[in-house]
């Protein structure tokens, strides 16, 4: 036993994630001060504006300030209601797809032992009666239930803090550089703590109200939980294949009516796209983001606290150690709420060029503290010596090697994240590289483009396999899980800097569209620069984050379906192996094809409202955004069912035909190739992104030899974005997804698979 | 034992692969009858065109006949000039190579007994004295060193008839299609079938003459012999690496320079590049894929012969059954032989639309009559019943099951050349949605592409998953060699068929440059475009072969390490299985970007010449070509080095110091990914191509509304052709050797890695 008590625990986790609800709820009402009011502002009050920082208090642009708030207003409310939307119509298909899917988990699983409601001898403890097969059915159908709406939730919240802070954003940065920095990433911060909260305390909460059924039989408790990590995967499924679709779609669809056959600028109100494309970025990078790595954080704690079960922690009945992920992830919460503090209010942003490294600084400073809280909670919580489960053996192991466990996950995020900023920033050789090749035409440009993606995977991967070779020798799959959940430890500092983005993104659109001053837009254009960078980051962390979580999954698969050696040279796995090496590229050809297909539904609906709204194109007519995003919402849930049918299916299919051995090497084969179609899909379009945006701006010498906008190489690199924008916002975040969910399901169902899978070679 | 005595055995082999060779010189002979003799002509012979089929006899499109027959010789001149300037300066790079590794195989496995002269006890054959270690260090190094100089050979002759065929071809297009086509497919047929009894050939006289020292000692004997392959395989690498960069550098500078800054037509004999671009097609094309299949076929067939050394074949010393291997190969050349006539002699090509069935009819032809000839060969070959080494254990096999076991290789083979054809054709859907998507741009036109590649990898993997799975469950790791086998064993024609392409194409290029008639370019046009897809059919059938053949070595490399299970919920194997994963990543990003840089060095060599030789331009002055198929070698063998040491450095690194469990996951990982990158890259390069040409051509309704050359369709098109050049030609096709070589080098190595290997694990 460790020296933290029962008692002690059951306190501390649940005032954590409530500490954190309490601190995102803190950040909103600070964010919730700027305020948006039109009536208000015509009444004079000038929105808290009083001591103007500029000159023009009166006219700004030839604006009136008044005006352009309520201008502001209007636009925040247009996305507003395009989000709401999008929701709605998403939230039909998902509560179909969730009633389906529930009744798929309770058959399958309530039939292992034909819905038998006897108890069954235990697996693991041995000598002990566990509760009814039926019953673990029920559990893991109401676990699955509770994580799709705790994703749901948190898509949602994540979703409407965006498109509040936005135009508030936009409003600050009248008042300086820091300040509209600090409403942003205060923002953003609302969206990071209130999901790592949620995520704990909805798990803590359904782990307590199972025990009071299944009372001491862990082993079906934290089997049951498994289905909360399901849930939030498949609803992340549909937020990531269905946004990035979405937000790609709408995308293309307004730049290529509205920029090329109508002539009017980009982010023009007048585009009745233009509140989809806003929109879009809310619902890809916000809520797709934010149900990935929910998912990743269930999973990832869900399959570590499923290994401890069987392991001396679960067979000893030590609550404390059992309940490690979630203290760790609880020690999580207070670190990033310290490290917050070190942005919002100990240094302050004085200078633009000062944004990106306070960010990188958010990075570096929650790594740095989080080790010593994981160190402390390693120390507190964990006996200091215990044993683990290990494929049908067992391992024994100290305390201190689960800090470094870890400690390693952490620190391989931070490297991760360090390296996806070098290949994507403009502000580093291999960016420039691309745009420099923009000089002898686009495929020049896509060929550097591709060769730096491709690049872009060597040094993550050796971050990734150092990671899962420690933990793995120190801890079996129980290291990789608490792996997975050190680098997801510091979700809420990630999830800050991650929504800080796409809010800065909509902030400098609403400048553009209300006729904001010249100075403000510069403003809004440095803090977009240094959210470009950071989504890449994001993503890196979120695939990096995938790979050990998937792995984790896999482990606590095989032990679930008895595996004891996945054999390579057995002809199950191999052929199991390199079909799932494959199903990356299945799936990615899925998902670009569908950019495609929904874009050119977006592309008719807006030439149809140009030619049928009167006075559209002069200004005097209002376009029906809502119609908009309707089309781009039904297109891309349409879109998105063949890819999500294979990742749901395959599963199903090959447990089912071909048995537990031949998935297990589906999932290893997927797992090892997905992350590399993933790290380069993303880099590559993040790098086409920077190089078209380095050229663009012209900071330096270099920059302005290529440019400036509508010069040759200019056009070159736009050929390049266009092409990168499927691959870094659909087809690679999806592959996360992909290997994450495809795990989870054998998982959950392993005990079916084991049971009555491998039909085919059953009959041969 | 079969029926076939061993004295029989002894006679048949190097019968057929006479056979095969007298056969080779027997159409090398008839294409040699026409005639491209410049004085002959001038003195009125008319090379044999007396009774003239055109009605322009003495003028074609306002040349006189000689003067375009004397110019068809003057450039055929300048490319095979330049082909052997190609090929002495590789050697120059090869010779060297040789010598380097040749020494470090010889150390490597010399020290693995500490250079001991004396007898061991066997590691299979029980209770029998073998040879030392050291005479294995030395019979390896001879086997290598044989392999390298049959590789050598191959390429080396199938330049040589390549360059001696392509004018005779555009000469024979005047007299009608048909004539022209058995022009070219007659030479195509003289390498198909030197290279395959050549390769038989040498292996059949090396084991012979090694059996003079090994006497009983086979497992010692066949050890040896797998140095052939990987001889065979590392002369692949510079053939493939050095060809793609070579010809695709040749092929953008020529095209950079020539047609957008001097606007002179493409293949103009002005260009200084332009002969080095056709050298180019030669070089990747002819003697790439040549050494490719040269090296798939050592490889399998040292695999195959490897497993049967320490199976009841080799105990039992039952010398037919042993050489089952070459026996298939030798009925491999004979069903070829009959195939070849089909073409040749019984099917007349009268219309131009007949080419491309003509040629998919060769690959059916052989198909089915070689799964007869297996069945043959199985039959009176191998005992009925005989066991067969299972990673440590055995396996009771009958010779029926051998028969399915090379029969679904071979039928795999045919179905990935189809799936192939449907991809990369421009006949079918695939092809023309590609096209189709011009119409919106350039980045469309990569977005469709891109997913076009990853779409067509779904069927090839299943056929390669089946054909695993049958012949690993029949016949464990010998299947899987043998399946290999099975589908090169039409190598000959499959050969004649991927040599048929760039003739052609070259053909092309000499009626244009040569100023022939109309009427023969559209023939020369015809022959070309059927070219295309058997050039990407030939490809997916290295791709195809190249797993097999990598999966078997791997199976090899496995038991002569000694080692029962490659478990992939071990450490060591997972991050050698994840880190083999992103090779073919890093290894493509290397290719990809050497393409560029050596397209600028070309570029800058063109843009000297037309600088500062006297009237280059108008036509007066002689330009350099020698110098600029230099400068292209050159830059292309020294760019070819760092992927080379990746490839050949990464089982070196990973065996001595992680040891031999490490470098079967590396193996496992890079197959299982590197087959999915290459074949969506060939592909994906294929499709552009094809569909630029279906622009051009403008066939079809569909055709000429995207069309005409010029239009921004066909300018996006042209985009998405030159990124897939280094993706087809280059990166593609190399990720072949990537896997086969890293593979039968770890079998070579595997006894010193065993011995000595995984220093850093031994460190910890």
């Amino acid at each position: 036993m460790g020296q933290l008590s029962e008692g002690l625990t059951q306190i501390l986790i649940p005032v954590a994630a409530l500490i954190g609800i309490g601190f995102a709820l803190l950040q909103w009402f600070l964010v919730s001060k700027v305020r948006v009011s039109v009536v208000a502002d015509r009444n004079g009050r000038d929105n808290g504006h009083k001591s103007s920082l500029l000159g023009d208090a009166e006219l700004e642009n030839g604006v009136r300030v008044p005006d352009a708030i309520a201008k502001c207003a209007e636009i925040q409310h247009a996305i507003s209601v395009g989000a709401t939307s999008f929701l709605f119509t998403e939230y039909r298909y998902l509560t179909i797809f969730m009633g389906v899917f529930g009744v798929i988990i309770f058959l399958f699983l309530g039939s292992v032992k034909g819905f038998s409601t006897k108890s069954e001898p235990c697996t693991y403890n041995e000598g002990n009666l566990c509760k009814p097969a039926l019953a673990n059915a029920v559990f893991s159908t109401i676990a699955f239930l509770l994580g799709t709406l705790t994703s749901v939730l948190s898509g949602f919240l994540g979703m409407k803090i965006a498109t509040y802070a936005n135009a508030r954003t936009t409003l600050e940065a009248r008042k300086g550089i820091g300040k509209a920095f600090v409403t942003a990433f205060r923002s953003g911060t609302v969206m990071g703590f209130l999901l790592a909260a949620n995520g704990l305390l909805v798990l803590y909460v359904a782990i307590n109200l199972f025990k009071l059924y299944y009372g001491d039989d862990w082993e079906g408790l934290y089997e049951s939980i498994t289905g909360y990590g399901l849930g939030g995967s498949s609803m992340a499924l549909f937020g990531r294949v269905g946004g990035g679709i979405y937000t790609k779609a709408a995308d293309v669809g307004a730049d290529l009516v509205g920029k090329v056959e109508q002539n009017i600028p980009e982010d023009d109100p007048r585009n009745p796209a233009v509140i989809a494309d806003n929109v879009g970025d809310n619902v890809g990078d916000i809520a797709g983001m934010g149900s990935d790595l929910f998912g990743s954080y269930a999973e990832s704690s869900c399959a570590a606290l499923f290994v401890a079960s069987i392991s001396s922690f679960g067979l000893n009945h030590d609550y404390t150690a059992m309940s490690y992920p979630l203290i760790i992830s609880s020690m999580g919460i207070v670190v990033c709420l310290i490290t917050t503090l070190f942005a919002t209010d100990v240094f302050e942003i004085k200078y633009e060029n000062q944004i990106e490294p306070s960010l990188k600084r958010q990075l570096l400073i929650s790594t740095v503290l989080m080790t010593i809280g994981i160190a402390i909670v390693s120390f507190f919580a964990l006996p200091s010596e215990f044993t683990l489960y290990n494929f049908g053996g067992s391992k024994v192991v100290k305390n201190w090697h689960l800090f470094f466990c870890v400690a390693i996950g952490l620190w391989a995020g931070l490297v991760i994240g360090y390296i996806t900023e070098y290949f994507t920033s403009s502000a580093y050789s291999p960016v420039q590289d691309v745009a420099d090749s923009c000089r002898t035409g686009a495929a020049t440009n896509v060929i550097f483009g591709l060769a730096l993606g491709y690049k872009s995977v060597i040094i993550p991967i050796f971050a990734i396999a150092a990671a899962i070779y420690v933990s793995f020798s120190l801890a079996a799959m129980y290291g990789i899980a608490v792996a997975a959940l050190g680098m997801l430890s510091t979700i809420a500092t990630g999830l800050a800097i991650d929504a800080y983005g796409p809010i800065s993104d909509n902030a400098g659109g609403i400048a553009e569209m209300a006729g904001m001053g010249h100075e403000i837009r510069e403003r809004t254009d440095a803090l977009d620069a240094a959210g470009n960078t950071t989504a890449a980051i994001g993503k890196g962390f979120a695939i990096g984050s995938a790979a050990l979580v998937s792995l984790a999954l896999f482990g606590a698969y095989v032990s679930r379906a008895g595996i004891k050696t996945v054999n390579v040279l057995t002809p199950k796995v191999f052929i199991g192996l390199i079909v799932g090496a494959m199903l990356p590229y299945w799936f990615s050809a899925m998902t670009m094809k569908s950019v495609g297909s929904a874009a050119l539904k977006m592309v008719e609906e807006v030439r149809r409202q140009f030619n049928t709204i009167p006075g559209l194109l002069e200004g005097t007519g209002k376009p029906d955004y809502a119609n908009c995003v309707k089309i781009s919402t039904d297109a891309s849930l349409r879109e998105m069912i063949p890819p999500g049918a294979l990742v749901l299916l395959t599963p199903l299919v090959a447990g089912t035909l071909f048995g537990v051995e031949t998935l297990a090497g589906v999932l290893a084969g997927s797992l090892v190739s997905g992350v590399q179609v993933a790290i380069s899909a993303s880099n590559t379009g993040g790098a086409w992104d920077n190089a078209k945006k380095y050229i663009e701006a012209g900071v330096t010498d270099h920059a302005v030899s290529l440019g400036p906008k509508g010069s040759d190489a200019h056009k070159a690199a736009v050929i390049g974005d266009t092409v990168g924008d499927p691959l870094k916002d659909t087809s690679g975040p999806s592959l996360n997804i992909l290997i994450k969910l495809m795990a989870v399901e054998s998982l959950v169902f392993a005990p079916f698979f084991a049971a009555h899978g491998g039909l085919i070679f059953k009959l041969i």
